[in-house]
């Protein structure tokens, strides 16, 4: 099979986001079925040369590989959880956004139909399917990615990041989990800079420069987590906490919001009373893996 | 004065942050003064070439430039709110911790004494004081700043942010709050990720790429900041609510800390609730801009 672009693909599940996979399947030249609950939905991709299939069933027979993107688990487990269906043998790609507990149920549900299963998420609009800048996480049996991997590259930058199939969900919203607190640090040095006229766009090259640059410590710090060691190398935690308290009294004197200077202190803090202060900031990892309130 | 290595210097409070500032000036070729309440602290320095003046007043005599670095801003005007220190002509700048108000009324102070003074914040470890690593922040009038410029740049990577004197301050918390929220975003995900056996070395470089992503489109939102208009481009904020709700579920399912997740969704849900929902993410600086329960 050299010529990739030939083989078949089904997507079930035509929502913006499924609109678009379906949409990057057909720009690369796949014979692509589709279905969805509302026919109507199909019309601009049969238009583009997709097929529609009438039933579920018959969507999944015609393709080397279905990609479903619906809603959430329970409405994948409502289409595809009857006899009607024959999953036997089938590969399945589940795109749909849901945790890693249901990803690995619907792993266990799939096997036992015999299905070949992957669980996947994206991280991108619908505008970025089909580019490199759409990054798509699989988790699952290796071999079935590796099998696949061609085909799915349609889609953009597809990875696979391990066997377990709940890797892609627990990925996923550790991701966001960064966009966010990146956005919203942003956000809390733009509203204290604004408070001295300074705008926005004159504020965001620094943030992204020390975004960026504290990003490049990852991977070093890791290794303390790792090695369960965090001597303070760089600073000791109960000095960074002395800076939060800064933040905290500037934000409050400025009169900008700090919920979030104090939530970072708080985390602090109470690694600090747990005899951590002279160590370095990485140690926090003990106090992040603890439930809330536990 | 072409040979500005030339330039004699003086360095006001040594401790390891100002040990630091005055061993890169010696190494730079600088004649420096230093100057301690205990100053055996003074010794290694000494031992290295520089001068220990025996009290404030002669010591900022010795230099083109003052940097007083000490423990905090009343400690300063300890040192020289008295007659006893002519300030008339001279240049201080103060790389002292401390809060915008602070530096603002200092930089007045400094005016009725008949001084040029210049406020800084060091984004650096004493450690790579001297070398491109240490961002040094200056916010004063920037004839001050380009004045002695070219003496600075023995100290690191020196910027001029503005006239304003609170600015080196703001910036600097700013950027802690960039540091912190990458490293706790940082965290989230490896308190996750190790529930289902991934260490935290294998999780960093998916961090560290999301965070530098992300940190891209910082310019770009900045501009919706500072046109106050959040057209939902990239997605809307209440889409985003859903995700963040996933994020929390998640978090608690595997029993890691929810803290951050629920903040994250509180500040999106607050400014759901004034009517943002359709809005892009930025909008969110209406809500970081309010002071807490306000």
């Amino acid at each position: 099979m050299n010529d990739n672009s030939q083989t078949p693909v089904t997507v079930i599940g035509l929502g913006l986001m499924g609109q678009a996979l379906a949409g990057a399947f057909l720009k690369a030249g796949h014979p692509t079925t589709v279905w969805n609950r509302t026919s109507s939905k199909a019309d601009r991709l049969v238009a583009e040369g997709a097929r529609l299939a009438p039933t579920v069933g018959e969507a999944i027979k015609a393709g080397s590989l279905t990609i479903i993107c619906v809603t959430d688990y329970p409405a994948l487990h409502e289409l595809l959880d009857t006899t009607e269906v024959e999953l036997a043998g089938t590969m399945l790609i589940n795109l749909t956004s849901g945790d890693s507990a249901q990803a690995r149920e619907t792993a266990r549900w799939a096997e036992r139909r015999g299905a070949h299963y992957l669980d996947g998420a994206i991280m991108a609009i619908p505008a970025v399917i089909g580019t490199d800048e759409a990054l798509i996480l699989h988790s699952g049996p290796q071999s079935d990615f590796e099998a696949h991997r061609s085909t799915l590259d349609a889609l953009g930058t597809v990875t696979h990041l391990g066997a377990d199939h709940g890797l892609a969900s627990l990925y996923d919203v550790a991701g966001l989990a960064m966009m966010w607190s990146v956005l919203n640090a942003w956000l809390q040095g733009t509203a204290l800079l604004r408070t001295a006229g300074v705008d926005a766009a004159t504020f965001a090259p620094f943030a992204r420069q020390i975004a960026a640059g504290v990003a490049d410590w990852l991977p070093g710090y890791a290794e303390q987590i790792d090695s369960g060691s965090f001597p303070a190398v760089v600073s000791a935690l109960e000095t960074d906490a002395r800076a939060m308290a800064h933040l905290i009294e500037e934000s409050e004197a400025v009169g900008v919001n700090a919920e979030l200077p104090k939530l970072i202190k708080e985390m602090a803090d109470r690694a600090i009373a747990a005899g951590h202060g002279g160590e370095q900031y990485p140690v926090l990892i003990e106090e992040f893996s603890k439930p809330s309130g536990g």
